[in-house]
């Protein structure tokens, strides 16, 4: 049996670090910010999409047709993928004449999607 | 009724940029590398998840009971979502005595969390 003690803790007194444990608290994104972000990782969280950002990253900007045809996915499949990113504000599309095309809207998507290539490669062990 | 025509494509010609799409195709990144990815956005698509990192990201290192007191989740469901992070090489452990603490594993997990931030608020009409 371990010696337990039950008793009323102050707020310091329950951290092993109260200082940091209040910095991190302090800086915590707002409820709202981290459920965007959440919603954002969702969106990234599919192969066809991820595929489809990459595509745009390295080629600027693509029709559907397009697009279709570098991640190897049904026309169908890219423009549902398309118009959910396009609603979460990750890529942007402009017409031209009765085509549209389909650009990553900033270039904090193309860092996210670089850095997180970067991690994964600096973290693998093989 | 439009005029449909079915015609046996040759690449070059299904393609309204064939030069990008050959570009992009070239570049695409392996299956593999897609799938992992995935794994790891879907591991930050978690609102708790995220707040861990973000504790770790803003306090440096943090013991198990101090991150659930800062994200104000249950130390279990911390633990579990440490382990996660953890064995997805996005969290290292270290022990001191008892102590388990946990940090970022690498600098580029913080500037994804950044810049997904970023493009949040670089994307909100608001």
């Amino acid at each position: 049996m371990t010696e337990a003690k039950i008793v009323k803790l102050e707020p310091e007194a329950c951290c092993v670090d109260p200082e940091k444990v209040e910095t991190a608290t302090d800086r915590m994104l707002p409820v709202e910010e981290i459920a965007k972000l959440t919603e954002l990782f969702k969106l990234f969280s599919d192969p066809t999409r991820l595929r489809i950002l990459h595509a745009l990253v390295e080629a600027g900007d693509l029709c559907v047709g397009d697009i279709a045809a570098v991640v190897g996915a049904p026309e169908t499949s890219v423009s549902h993928a398309l118009r959910l990113l396009r609603m979460a504000g990750v890529v942007r599309s402009r017409k031209d004449g009765r085509m549209a095309y389909y650009a990553i809207e900033d270039h904090h998507v193309r860092l996210v999607l670089d850095l997180a290539a970067e991690h994964l490669r600096h973290g693998d062990p093989g």
